[in-house]
C-alpha cells in the first residue's frame, strides 16, 4: 500500500500498529531495492512472501493487468484459463520482442524487468560458481541442445564458408544433434582447413569414465588457429572443477560461448539454458539471432529459485553435492569390491562415477541389461547401465560402443552421479538396492533373468 | 482413492454416502477415459477440479514424485523451490528426450502422456478450426519465429544445395529473422533456379492493409516446381478464412508445414507454437530435429486451456471474435468518417483493420507518431500507428516503408485487430480514446505536440 | 514497489514503460483507498489480482511476516505447513483479542484491518439488501445456531431472572438447540410473566409451507412488553422480503439483533454468521461476550467474495435468484399438476416452495421416503421429502409432525428452494429427475420399492 | 486414475512406464489406507503431494463437486469466488449437522470423513503427548475461551442449580470471560455449597511466575465432592509436564474435560480448539451442545499439519521446544545478572519464564512500560512487560495486580516463553535486543523516555 493508504488505515487501526506494518513493508522493499540496484543474487535467500510480493508487483506493471487497458492488437496477453494465469503469476507476455530475446517490451514493463534481472542474477551466479571473468549471459527457454544450435547458427553468419565442427566425441544424442540440426558435420581437425571449421565444440560435464575435455589446450589451439570455441557445460555450473576449466580456458585461450542447462544446475523444470560468454557483443549477437518472443517460464523459475536460495543457499547446495560425491565414490567402491568389481578410476570427472560390471558380463550376455531393468523397477533412477559394444546411428552417423564415448571400451559398467540436490538417503538407498539386485542376479543365474527382463531397449536406457 | 480405500471409508462414514462419493469420482474418471480413448478435445469443457485431478494423476506417475525413488543421475527432476514445483503441478521432467521432442521419457510417464495428449488435442482443434485434412502436429516450446527456423533447418537436410527462400514480403521482424537465423537469403523466385530454393515461405494472418497470401496459387506453383512450402499461420487458427486457405492450398497443391502461435490463438502465455502438416513423416522429421528435451510449460498451458474451454467453448470464442471484428470495422469506419479519414478497404484480411491518417499527416510531420504515444499513455494497447516511409535494416537487409509491407504505401495509417478474447468493451473504449486523441491533436495543433511526445521510437512501436 | 524502486527500475527498463507500470499500480491503490475511506463494498467488483494484492499487503503488516521479527510469546502466528500458510494468505493471527472479537491486535495490524473492513463491508451489504437503518454488525466465525446462542447469553446478563424464550415453532434443530444450549426453555408467551422471558426468538427464512413470522406484530409486541427480540434471519439476506420485514419490524417496534448465515447468503464455506442490530452498544456487548480470539477464515472468505462481486455483482445474483424462484414455482406447478399433485399455496415464503405428495402417500406408506432416497442417489440435492407424522425428540422436547413446523400438517410434501447461486439448469435438471422418479414409483408400484430403498433414516433426510 | 484409465494410457505411453506410474500411485493409496484403517497420525509425515491428493479425493466426494449434481436446497455449497473455493480445496460444506458438530452430512461424505479423521488423529496426538488414557475428543472451530464456555453450558444442563465456578485465579481475560459468558460467577470454594458449584476450572499452561495448578489435588477434591472439573490446557499439549498433570489428575481423581488451543499447540492459524475427556458420552454431549454446522477450516488446517509433520515430526518439534526452553532460561539468567536483575524461580512452569525488572522500576515509574513499547518497535513480539499494581475490571469484576495472577506481586517483571516452533535465533535476537533496550533505558535516563513512549496502553500490552 502507498503512504496515503497507510494513513487511511491509521484511522481504522491504531496508528502505532499501522506504522509498524508500514515499516515491515519497507523491509521487503529494501530487499527489492538491493536487487534492482545491484542486479545480483541476494546473499541471503528471500522468504516466499517477499518473492511473491515482488512477482505480483512485476505483474501489475504488464499491460494485460492494467485495470483500464483496452487491447486491439493481435497479442494482448489475454488468458482463457484462470489456472494458467495464476501459475504464471499473471505474467503472460513472455520475454523479448521480434528480433531480440533480450529486448524490452513496451506492453510489458514487468516482464521486461523480470527478463533483465534474471539475466543479471544468472551472470552473478556464474561468477560466484567460478567463471569470474564472464562478461554477459542470457537465459533462453530452450534446453542445452537447441541453445548450442543457436550458437552454431550465429557463428555461421560470421564464417559463411565453414562446414565442419571439431568435436571430441561425447555420447549424448542432443550434443550431436545440436550440430546436425544447425547443418554441420562433426569432423576431426587434421582433415580440415581452418577456414572450413565453424568451431570447436567441447564438453565439460559428462558421464564417467569420460572426463571433461582439456579446455586449456583446446582454447589455446582455438586462439592460435583463430577458430571459435563453444563449450557444452551442460551440468557443469554445479562443479567448481568444470567452472575452473572454463575460466582458465578463457584466460589462456579462446572460448566464445559456454552453454549450461537450467534444470540440471539450478533444480528447476526442464526447458531452459544459459548462454554465456566473455565478449558481450557476441552474446548479444546470439540473443538477437533468436527470432521472436519467447517463454518467460524458465526465467521465472530460475529467478524464483535463486532469490529463494540466495547465494549462500546455492553455495551450500554445491558444497553438499561435493561431499556426497565423495560419499558416493566410497560407497560404490565398497560395493564394487564386495561383488568382485571395481570403481573405475576417473579422478577428473567431478560428478559422475562408474563401476565395472565384468563379473555380471561373465555370467551371461543378458545379465548387464537385465540389471538396468531391475534398477528401473526398483525406482533407482539415473543409474545407467552401459553394455559392451552397443551400436547407434544418429542422423546417418553410426557410433560404435555408444554411450561409452569410445569405440572399444574394455568393460561394461554402471554410472551413478552426485548432482546438485542429491541427498545421502539417495545414495544409501541406491547402494542397498543395487547390492540386492547384484546378489539376486548372481544367485538365481539364468533362471531368474527371463522373468524380470523387459528387453534391451528399456534395460539399457533406464535413466 | 481406490476401491479398498472407499471400503475402509464406509466404516467411518455411512456407506450410502461413500458409495455416492465413489460414484462421483467415477464421473471424473469417465471424462479422463474419454480423453485417453479419443485423444480429442472434449466437447464440453472440464471443471477446474477435473483438470487439476487429472494433472495431479499425471504428476504422480513421474519418477521425481515417486515416494520411494532414489535418484543418482544428473537430471532427476529435483526442485529447490516449492513455489516452482507447485506452479508446474510437480511435472518437472519436461517433454521429449535427447534427439526427439516427441519421444517418451522412461523417467516421466506422466509428462510423456501429457505431451502425447496435448499434441493429439491440438491436432483435433486444428481440424475443428478448418484444416480438416491435417495429418500430424506437435507443440513446441518456442515462439512462431524459432519454430519456422526449425522447419527451415529440417528442409536444409533434404535440399543441401538450396540457398534461397521465396518470401512474399511481410514486415514483421521475426518472420524475416527466422530465415536469416536458419542461414538463408530471401529472394524473388524469377532470379533463381528451383534447386537453389529451399522453400516458399508464405503468410496468412498479417496486419492490414496487407492481406493473406494467395495460398492456393502458391501451393499449386510449389507442387509444379517441386518446391517445399512452409506457411506462417501465426494467428490464423482463430480465423476460419485463414484455416480455409491452408486446407485449400493443401488440397490443390503443396504445403509441407504450417506454424501457428499458441499465445495468439489459444489465450495462453507467450512462448509456444504448433508445427503441423499433411505428411506425418515430415512433421516427425522436424520433431526429431529439435535436439534435446524441452519445456513442458507451453504444452501444459494449452492442454489446461483446451480442456477447460472444451471444443464448444473454443468455438464460441471464435464466433465472438468474428462478430466483434464486424463491430470494430463498423466503429472504425464511423470514427474515420467523423475525422475525415477512411477505413482502408481490406476485405480479405479477417482479423486486422486499418484506418488512414492522411489528415493527421497533413497537420504536421510529427502528429502521426505523436498519436502512437498518446494511445500508449492512455492504455490503448495493440493499436499500431504506421508513419510514412520508415526505413529499417534487419540483419543487413534494408526495408523501405517498413511496417507497411510495401516500399511506397501511399498513406500513414492506424491498425486495430479483433483477436480471440477481445470484448466489446475493448472496442468501445478504444474508439472513445482514439476519438479523444484525434480531437486533441487537431485542436491543439503543434503547441500540444512537444508536451506529450515521447519521441519516435516509442511512438511508432506503441504496441 | 515504492517510488524509490520504480526509479531504480527506470535504469533497467525504459522509463516511459516503467512510469506506465507505476501508474497502473496506482489504479489498484485507488481501489484500496476507496475501500479504506468509505468502508463500503465497491460498486464494481475487483479483479482477483487487486484482491490478492490487497491481501498480501495486509499479511505483510502482521508480525508473523515481519522479516526481522523474533517471537518469544506463546502465540506467535508460527505455521508448520506451508500449505496452510498459503491458503490463509499468511494471515495467521485470527481476529479479536481475549475478551472482544472486534478488538485490534497489536501483533497483527493487517488482520485487524481485515476484521474491521469486513464488518464494515458486511454492514454496507445489509443496508443495500434492505435493512437500511441497521447500525452495527460483526462477522463471527460460528454458524447461525451458535451465534444465536451468543445473543441469548448476552441477554442473560441483562435479564438475570429470565428463564423462557418465546419461539414461534420452526422445525430446524439448530434453532431449537441454540436456546437449549444457552440454558433456556422455549415457551408460549401467555403462560409466562414478561420478566421471566429472556426474549422473543422469531424467524424469517424457513422451509415452506411455513412462512416468515409476522415481524411487525412481534416487534410491536416486544416494544410494548419491553421484551428483547432476536431474529433468526438465516438465509434471509438474499430475499428483499425478509430484509424488508426486519427493516419494518425495527421501524415500528423492537428488534435487538438479527443473525444471518454467511454461507447461505454469500456463497462462502459453512461456518460464519453476521450478528447485526440497530443499537450499536448492544451489538458491541455481544461481540465482547465472545471470549478470546477467533478464526479469521470466515471473515476472509466473505471479504474476498464481496470485493470480487462488488455491490453490483451481488445485486445481480439476488435478482437472478428472484427470477429463478418464479421459474421454479412455475415448473413445480406444471409437474405437480401432471402428477395429480399441487404446489402448496405459500405466497409469503420468498425462497422455499412445497409440492404435495398425496398421491404418492396413497400408493404406499414407504413411497414418500423412498422418493427421498431416489432423489439422493440421482444427485438431486436439497430436495427435502417430508413424510406425515414424523416424531423427533431434541434435548428432551418431543416434536410431533417434525420438519413440517406443525403438529398435524395435512399432507406429505417435497421442498425445493431458489437460493442465491442457483441456476436455471439446476431447476430444469431437478424437475426432469423428479418427474422420472415419480413415474418410476407409480409404474413399478411396490415391486420396485424394496429394491431402491435405503431405509427411513436416509430417505427422510436426503438433503 | 482407475485401472481402466491406466490400461488406456498403456496404448499411448510404453506399458512398462505406465505400470510403474500406476505402482507409484498405489504407494500414495497405501498411506491413505493406513490412515483410514488406523485413524492415527502417520509416524512419518506425508509429502505435500500425498496430502493434496488426499484432500482432492475428499472434495470429489462432496455433492457441491458432483459433476451431475443439481441443487435445490438452501445450502448447496455453492461458491461465488474461485479464490475462496481453491483455498478450501473445494471443501465447502463445513462439518457437522444441525444439532451435532460431529455428525455425518449426507451431502458431504468427503467433509464428513475429514471431520472424523481429524478428530481421530487429534486423539492419537493427545495420547502421544502424554494423556495416554484420553477416551474421546473433537476439534471445534472456536478458540479456547468459547470452547470452555461450551463445556460450562453443557454442565449447566447436568447441574441446573449451580451458580458458581471455582477458579484458581489466572489473569487472562478469555479464561475469565468464558465463565462470565456462560452465565456463572467465579468464587472461592469455601464460601459455597457443593451443589451450587458448577465445576472447578483449573489451568495448566500459564505465564510465569504463575505455575500450573496442582491438578492431582484438585482432581482428587473434585472426585471427593462430586464436582465436575474442567481443565484449561490452552498451550499445554506442547509440554509433557502439563500433559502428565492431566493424565495423573484423571488417574487419581476427576477431570471431565480438558481444552486446548489448536494454534498454540499445532502451529496453525488462530481459531480452533480440541475438547477432550476421559468419558466418551460426556464429550459427545458437549459436541451435541454445539447447535448447527461449523467451519471445517480449523480441522482442515490441523489435519494438513499433522499429516505433513507425522508423529515423528511433531515429537521432534516438542523436543526442540524443550531444549530451547533451557537455552532461553540460561540466556535470560545471564542477561538478568548482567543488569542486576534475576530470573524468577518458577521451576514448575515448563514454558514461560519471568525476569525481574526491579532496577528499572527503581529508575522511574515509566521505565517499565517504556520497555514494553521499545521491545514492540524493535519487533520483539510476545515479550510481556508486567508493571506493578495494574488494575483491570472485566465484566464488573476488578482484578488488582492484573496480569501477575496475584493481588500484590512484589516486583515488576518481563515474560518470555519457549513455545512450539520457536528457534534459537528467536532467543538470540530477543536477548540481544532486550540487552540493548535495557542499556538505553539506563543510559538515557528520563530524557529518552518521552521520545519513545507510546503511552501506557500499548506499553503494557505489547504482545
Amino acid at each position: 500500500m502507498n503512504s496515503e493508504n497507510f494513513s487511511l488505515s491509521e484511522k481504522i487501526v491504531s496508528s502505532s500498529y499501522i506504522r509498524q506494518g508500514s515499516q515491515a513493508r519497507r523491509s521487503h522493499e529494501q530487499l527489492i531495492r538491493h536487487l534492482l540496484e545491484q542486479g545480483k543474487c541476494p546473499e541471503e535467500g528471500w522468504s516466499e512472501s517477499t518473492v511473491e510480493l515482488f512477482l505480483n508487483e512485476l505483474a501489475v506493471m504488464d499491460s494485460n493487468n492494467f485495470l483500464g487497458n483496452c487491447g486491439v492488437g493481435e497479442r494482448e496477453g489475454r488468458v482463457a484459463s484462470s489456472l494458467v494465469a495464476r501459475r504464471h503469476y499473471r505474467l503472460i507476455h513472455g520475454i523479448g520482442r521480434s528480433g531480440d530475446i533480450a529486448a524490452i517490451q513496451p506492453k510489458a514493463a514487468g516482464s521486461s524487468l523480470l527478463n533483465k534481472l534474471t539475466n543479471s542474477v544468472a551472470l552473478d551466479i556464474l561468477k560466484l560458481s567460478g567463471v569470474r571473468s564472464v562478461a554477459s549471459c542470457f537465459v533462453v527457454p530452450m534446453a542445452t541442445g537447441m541453445s548450442l544450435t543457436l550458437c552454431f547458427l550465429t557463428l555461421r553468419h560470421r564464417r559463411p564458408k565453414a562446414r565442419y565442427i571439431i568435436w571430441p566425441r561425447i555420447d549424448q544424442k542432443s550434443c550431436f544433434k545440436a550440430m546436425i540440426t544447425a547443418g554441420f558435420e562433426p569432423r576431426k581437425i587434421e582433415e580440415l582447413g581452418a577456414d572450413n571449421v565453424l568451431c570447436v565444440h567441447s564438453t565439460t560435464s559428462c558421464f564417467a569414465p569420460r572426463v571433461p575435455d582439456r579446455l586449456e589446450e583446446l582454447a589455446t589451439m582455438c586462439a592460435k588457429y583463430n577458430i571459435p570455441h563453444i563449450v557444452n557445460n551442460a551440468y557443469g555450473v554445479q562443479s567448481s572443477k568444470c567452472m575452473h576449466l572454463i575460466q582458465q580456458g578463457a584466460r589462456v585461450g579462446r572460448i566464445d560461448a559456454f552453454v549450461q542447462s537450467l534444470d540440471k544446475n539450478f533444480m528447476v523444470p526442464v526447458g531452459g539454458a544459459i548462454i554465456a560468454g566473455f565478449d558481450e557483443p557476441f552474446i548479444q549477437e546470439i540473443s538477437k539471432m533468436y527470432p521472436g518472443r519467447a517463454s518467460a517460464s524458465p526465467s521465472l523459475d530460475v529467478l524464483i529459485t535463486l532469490l529463494t536460495l540466495g547465494a549462500s543457499g546455492y553455495k551450500k547446495l554445491l558444497s553438499e553435492r561435493k561431499e556426497i560425491y565423495s560419499f558416493l565414490a566410497q560407497e560404490l567402491k565398497s560395493l564394487a569390491s564386495a561383488h568382485g568389481e571395481r570403481l573405475l578410476h576417473t579422478p577428473h570427472n567431478p560428478i559422475s562415477l562408474a563401476m565395472s560390471l565384468d563379473g555380471l558380463q561373465a555370467e551371461s550376455d543378458k545379465a548387464v541389461t537385465h540389471l538396468g531393468s531391475m534398477l528401473f523397477t526398483r525406482q533407482v533412477s539415473g543409474a545407467r547401465v552401459i553394455p559392451l559394444g552397443k551400436e547407434q546411428t544418429i542422423s546417418g552417423h553410426t557410433f560404435r560402443g555408444f554411450m561409452s564415448h569410445s569405440e572399444e571400451y574394455p568393460c561394461p559398467y554402471l554410472n551413478a552421479a552426485s548432482a546438485v540436490g542429491i541427498t545421502r538417503d539417495d545414495v544409501t538407498l541406491c547402494i542397498k538396492r543395487l547390492d540386492k539386485c547384484l546378489k539376486t542376479l548372481k544367485k538365481d543365474g539364468n533362471a531368474a533373468k527371463s522373468k524380470f527382463c523387459f528387453g534391451n531397449t528399456l534395460g539399457s536406457s533406464a535413466r
